[in-house]
């Protein structure tokens, strides 16, 4: 067929150049991406023909797999990658081993709902990604009424469940005497216990296990022995500090075949003892990277290939578990000579070539996995644990500019939905360690009171009529954030379901902030979409749309709290709001 | 340019064929209308090219044209053509000369509001139309304290202003001693004046202008003589009831070259008495219609080419006005065998041949002219007068369904809308006629206490946190239209400037409206255009978006409320959502 071309007058404002045919006028794709926000792109389909697939939204609803659970996954947060996210600046390797967030202070800062996101998103991954099971070695320490155990006192009971078991952790502190703090499933009411179970490739024990440590340039040394204050056992190093006069290395390339990226190791540094990964990045052209973890306290330095991670001033052993596709890959993003080379990091590009030490420590139990994501979660947890304040809180310490001028927060904010995703996460940590001192952080210092974490200072609001709005954002005038609030009703949820606590305040908090929401929701319906917050009715700007991602976002959020509450407005606008993704609006008058 | 064909799958749902060169895909405009509701076609321009014209929306705002006053126009009702619009069966020709609504009821019923824009309209279209100079003719009966005047004594001063001086209006119902109820700006304080001024060519005063009548089928009469009661100077005429026995005529043919279509006479029948419009339609074929004006109950009937409206069974003078286009246009929507033909009808088609009398009657004053703006003005007015209840309102006779088994109203509902819509029509009819019952009408019958019009049975509501509304519908729960709230406010506007009364309920009501105003408006904005109610709020079900005219009535109303109030979410509303016409999203976070 022959086409014409005919200009396209838009609005009187602009001209596009279409084709004409017959009666037909055909317009540019390239045009109706921006102005209509639709997406596209040709595909070729598996019987070889081409063909364009719009789509109205590039974002998608994820429908709950099951019924919820206070003790299970979270949403679907099994798919949320926290850590990779631009606004992280890296995961720090100092004391708290939880994400930096550069969202709004460009120098980094702990941020308590991202830090809660971390542990969520590893609990979910934890219990929804196939183990790599091939590779499970259980590998255990236990203190039970002072007596150590080896694997094989609880392994038979271990590997039925391998690592969907209900009551392993792993030590976060070895040098305060394993911290026992978990009453195990098997054993409880009879025994503390505390152990740690790896699902990686362990590469040295002290024990079983046991590396080829080659010594590099000299004068280092390693030798093997049981620890008398953690009654595990050891290897003991001694090398140069500087990697450059010799070294004490282990070549991890044996295992390293699948893309085993995450390393753990218990590690004790005396002076400036450090330990560094040398990473190979096959691309193009093939490199080779060094991450080291030394004694600073500098978060993340990078000079030319050589990537340092500061672990603090701390002494003791510690636990250490590091990602090195996130190490690299934040690395590199902070580093303007490397980011375009190391942009396209991904997994199957990166592989471990070995791991070595320098100076003279300890260290023991060290495992080349794919993923330690129990390790992360309990990380977020512990670092809720350390952080909680007088009132139960976990302030923001930066800034906040909602609208410049306007809406803004100073340094020291709550945030309900802070309060709410620590809840969901502590509530977990409890299930999962038996540890009340989580459920205690959870349901706040003064349990059944107003000063409850989910009330802290300001973050309760009011919508004009009297009902109750928990803030993400305690501005003044009010912002009502919705995902912000139902994550806050999600935390009351699971707390109140997992305590159990028919008089607490848990559940009226919750009853209360549902009946708001059901009251309320219709008013982020725009019929072809929804609103973020409902800053146009209190401030008078434009309203701010939700952006795809965040309408999905609500979505998921209806439909698991329409699994929990029989409300029709519940599912009725999850459902509706699901067609305005396909481009079915509301109808008009 | 060569164009390959390739589907575009849209959404998973549905496949539409586009057409794709090198990297661009090209999508037909035929989908994207029905898609995101957007409108287009070809047009030529002046230079010859063709060019294709893309509109976001099908309808457009209009910008205040001057300061608002309480007597001036109304919004942009001189756009209006109420009588014209499908859901009014007729203009009823019997005592109440008012637009017969279906919209609710098929039956026919009146409603006020639609009496009241009816009226509006054509109040604005009397002050902004171009006056039809050349064919004016001032015809003036006028009592003066039972004193008779010609012509000669008022014309010196009526022909200064023609048709937009203040003080002059048409004599109601001439049998009851021209109900001089008008106190003119010329006389005020001496004499009570009524009188006639019409902008037609007179084709016969009984003085003057004298018709060449001529008598059909022997033994038809007319004579010529000053009538005792009115003084004014009247033809009589005799002729058969059944014009087809023979009738007296008299052509129109000489003045309707230019499409004079509006008929006006004072009428006095004796028994069946009767008159008659010939109505020629040129069109492929030249087709003649008869517009009887008969006595009978009935609203309307069509046998063939023969139209009957009836003017009910009142004796005495009365004064009629019949606009020919909008009786055969009406006539033809219900008829059929008729609709067809006449689908088309149009001011240029038709032409008036002539008027037919039959039986015995009295006529004088009757004029052929382009519109008799005031006129229908004062019928509406009139109306109003005479339909108010005890509690001041204008109840609806009809059972309205917002939404059929949730939101319904009973036969007797009052509406905030036709209250407002009502004073503002009964406040211009008091400016312009200085009859100050027209005033108190629009005031209420307990002027200054709770009942007054605009609060009629519950008509008032209340949205969470204390913001009142005036309902258009008094639905429970509430609707919370935005259109009728505001046609509301502006009612109570001209009422409180008008009457200028600073203690008075008007003020008060006026005031607390505003608040809620801008309190709410914000929820009727959805980033991309604007809700026509809050239904979804109160009700749960998918937000009812208005279309485009709704929206830009909206618009409209804003931009007149912004001349009134400086508080900057009314002119800052208006111009977003001038924004949402062009396609101008709301930004999204
Ligand atoms: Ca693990
Ligand atoms: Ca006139």
């Amino acid at each position: 067929s022959r086409l014409q071309e005919i200009p396209c007058v838009i609005n009187r404002e602009t001209e596009v150049s279409c084709r004409r045919e017959q009666s037909e006028v055909f317009v540019p794709f390239s045009f109706l991406h921006s102005y209509f926000e639709v997406y596209g792109q040709v595909e070729q389909k598996e019987d070889g023909r081409e063909v364009f697939e719009w789509s109205h939204s590039y974002s998608r609803v994820y429908e709950p797999s099951g019924p919820y659970a206070p003790t299970g996954t979270f949403l679907n947060f099994e798919l949320y990658n926290v850590e990779a996210r631009e606004r992280v600046k890296c995961i720090s390797g100092r004391k708290v081993r939880v994400p930096i967030s550069t969202q709004w202070q460009s120098s980094g800062y702990t941020y308590p709902i991202q830090i809660a996101q971390f542990g969520l998103s590893h609990y979910c991954k934890h219990l929804t990604e196939d183990a790599p099971q091939r590779q499970v070695v259980y590998l255990l320490s236990c203190v039970l009424q002072g007596l150590s155990y080896t694997n094989e006192v609880l392994s038979p009971y271990l590997h039925l469940s391998s690592l969907s078991f209900n009551w392993y952790t792993f030590f976060a502190d070895i040098t305060s005497s394993f911290s026992p703090f978990l009453t195990s499933t098997l054993l409880r009411g009879k025994l503390w216990v505390a152990f740690y179970v790896s699902a990686g490739v362990v590469v040295e024990d002290g024990d079983q296990h046991l590396g080829a440590w080659q010594v590099v340039g000299g004068s280092g040394r390693v030798t093997r022995t049981l620890d008398p204050t953690s009654r595990a056992n050891i290897l003991r190093f001694r090398a140069p500090e500087s990697p450059s006069k010799g070294a004490v290395v282990l070549s991890l390339a044996d295992v390293t075949s699948q893309s085993l990226l995450v390393v753990s190791l218990s590690f004790l540094a005396q002076g400036n003892a450090s330990f560094s990964v040398a990473v190979e990045f096959r691309d193009k052209k093939t490199e080779v990277v060094t991450v080291h973890y030394i004694r600073s306290d500098r978060l993340l330095q990078v000079k030319d290939r050589q990537i340092y991670y500061g672990l603090g001033e701390q002494s003791g052993w510690r636990r250490i578990t590091r990602n090195l596709l996130i190490d690299v890959h934040k690395a590199a993003s902070s580093t303007p000579s490397l980011r375009k080379k190391f942009k396209k990091v991904s997994r199957s590009k990166l592989r471990l070539l070995s791991l070595t030490l320098s100076g003279s420590g300890s260290l023991t139990n060290v495992t080349v996995a794919s993923a330690e994501h129990l390790h992360h979660f309990y990380d977020a947890a512990d670092w809720l644990l350390r952080h909680q304040d007088q009132q139960g809180g976990w302030s923001i310490p930066v800034p906040r500019k909602v609208i410049s001028g306007v809406l803004e927060l100073g340094p020291g904010w709550y945030s309900a939905m802070a309060q709410g995703q620590a809840m969901s996460l502590l509530v977990r940590a409890a299930h999962h360690s038996g540890d009340p001192r989580y459920l205690r952080a959870a349901a706040g210092p003064q349990h059944s009171s107003p000063s409850t974490p989910q009330t802290v200072s300001g973050v309760r609001t009011y919508f004009p009529g009297g009902s109750v709005w928990y803030e993400e954002y305690p501005t003044n005038p009010s912002l009502f954030v919705l995902n912000g609030f139902i994550y806050s009703l999600l935390g009351l949820y699971d707390l109140k379901e997992f305590s159990n606590d028919d008089s607490g305040n848990s559940r009226a908090l919750f009853e209360s902030g549902m009946k708001s929401l059901k009251t309320l929701l219709p008013l982020y319906d725009t019929g072809w979409g929804s609103l973020y917050d409902l800053r146009h009715f209190t401030t008078h700007v434009a309203p701010n749309r939700a952006r795809w991602d965040y309408h999905t976002t609500h979505i998921t959020q209806l439909l698991l709290l329409a699994s929990l509450d029989p409300d029709p407005i519940l599912s009725s606008t999850a459902l509706r709001w699901k067609d305005y993704m396909n481009g079915h609006k509301a109808k008009h008058n």
